[in-house]
């Protein structure tokens, strides 16, 4: 018999809860058998949504909570008072072992918040980071830390490294990854602060395989599997990831349709091209997981459908069949 | 008679030097009868470029510099001992007051640092930015500071807003210039520590039109004029900029012609397709204005080809007609 993933899910954060969460949650159910969910919010809400689908009862158990944390409240107050929300229900279940993993397309500030409060450390790790998969032109990238931490020091990006290196070698089978910290230039001498205090640390870093600095214009072109950097910078790529896909793929659409000839040449055109853009389209690739927590937290967009949900909450099997977090305790233990 | 713009061009700078130099150079004194050129570099070698041409011989004076400043080299070094190069002896003509302003397509760093120890910074002008146009959906935006400055502080950024403001207003003829500061979320109390102490103070300035912060998403959608960010986030952005919207048209022109029917779709779609995505490209915009010296710099890009340096240099007379320079020391004045 395969072992069982259990997953918290936040039926309740995100734009589209809990309709598409609860429809994320059944396909992965339905997709596959060794999953169990954990579907945390408004009992007769989520009731009344999965009546509509036909699935294995037995695997998907509502959590009643009564609260729901929005995007405006300050993340730390929200944790601490809303003890009957979705977010803080869901990581207790991670705390206390009755789940593996948590997903959620709810607030990013309460999620990553409440996952350090709730879930905890991994001991030794200094600060957990938000690693989201970047579409490259020849597959994806990780990006560490894209929000967790701002501020960061030297040290925590090394352990970024570390992390990011045993997530893609492991989860994504590429062997020996390269890591590399993101740069204004390509010489070591180049850089702000904390990037020449990183620097010589990384290139010291057993581990790793440090191949050196990366500008943000090689980022797209697959340069590097890990991508290391500090939060504010990590989330300024993210999202200008996200907003310059997003506005590129529109003026290509408008260019397309601007005459009659180029219409008929884009309605010709249209099955192939949206093959290709697929590879360049963000929600394919699940969520961002928090790494170096005693469980595991994975935030999904907020933008979230059915489709990123469901791939977000896959995503878990791996993680736990990897024995990711075991691997991570290890080679902080042979670096102490 | 019109009044004269005399421009000092780095003609052995960048990827495509001299050639493309020589020719963007003889292309804008073609367009613009108000526009004068010391072309910069190996006398001989130049010579034998422009003997190619047919232009107005009065108006392209050569001035020989027997050394190049590489890439490689390190910036304040390279510009304190290549006392004979382009760059060096361009950015004294502008010293000197023999020209308005220097366009370069050489290393970044040296023409930064060359910038600000020869031409010399306004009285009062703390550090001076690079402020390149950024492409949106519905025009350009402003982006300060994109590499001059890392590791800036609070009140740089304050300088970078009303600089910026001046700019936009002035060349791009926009109103009341919607300011903006590059963030990791909407709200006041978020950011790294950087933007948390700069955020009041934009608030408090009474010269700009501040509309509060911007996630990197919004950049591409024009959500604000005037982006004001320290420089290494500024790099990123920019970079990333370039280097996903290249990553996107090649992965969109694989789509396109991936099938039989699809490639007839795209022939079909080309000329309108191309006409949209020029829009997008960043060659178009000419290079990015250093503010805030004693003469006007402008960096191109690495790659520039004679296009981009023909509007770098035609870029130039509106900076002087406006007199930026003097709108910069008079809002400087009027805040001491």
């Amino acid at each position: 018999m395969q072992s069982t993933v259990r997953v918290a899910v936040d039926a309740m954060g995100g734009d589209n809860s809990p309709l598409e969460i609860v429809k994320g949650t059944v396909d992965a159910i339905n997709e596959c058998p060794e999953i169990t969910v954990h579907l945390v919010g408004q009992e007769k809400v989520l009731e009344e949504e999965l009546s509509k689908y036909s699935y294995d009862k037995a695997r998907i158990m509502i959590v009643n909570a009564s609260e729901v944390i929005t995007n405006d409240e300050a993340p730390v107050m929200a944790i601490r008072k809303k003890k009957d929300s979705s977010i803080v229900k869901a990581l207790n279940l991670v705390k206390t072992g009755d789940a593996d993993a948590f997903v959620s397309a709810g607030s990013t500030g309460a999620v990553l918040v409440g996952a350090q409060l709730i879930v905890g450390r991994i001991k030794g790790v200094e600060r957990p980071p938000l690693a989201p998969l970047l579409p490259t032109m020849n597959g994806v990238s990780l990006l560490v830390d894209c929000g967790a931490n701002v501020d960061a020091r030297a040290s925590h990006l090394v352990q970024f490294a570390e992390m990011g290196s045993i997530y893609m070698e492991n989860i994504l089978g590429i062997k020996n990854p390269r890591v590399a910290i993101v740069n204004i230039g390509a010489e070591e001498e180049k850089g702000n602060q904390l990037v020449k205090e990183t620097f010589p640390l990384l290139k010291a870093c057993k581990g790793i395989n440090f191949i050196g600095s990366i500008e943000a214009r090689e980022i797209p072109n697959g340069a590097a599997d890990v991508i290391v950097c500090e939060a504010f910078v990590g989330n300024v790529i993210l999202k200008l990831y996200e907003g310059l896909a997003t506005a590129l793929v529109k003026k290509i659409r408008t260019g397309l349709t601007s005459t009659k000839i180029s219409t008929i040449g884009a309605a010709l055109a249209k099955p192939a091209l949206k093959k290709t853009l697929k590879d360049f389209d963000l929600s394919q690739y699940g969520g961002a997981p928090m790494l170096g927590l005693n469980g595991l937290v994975v935030k999904s967009h907020g933008s979230s459908n059915a489709i990123e949900i469901k791939n977000s909450i896959i995503q878990c099997i791996s993680f736990k069949k990897n024995d990711i977090n075991g691997k991570i305790k290890a080679n902080l233990q042979s670096v102490e």
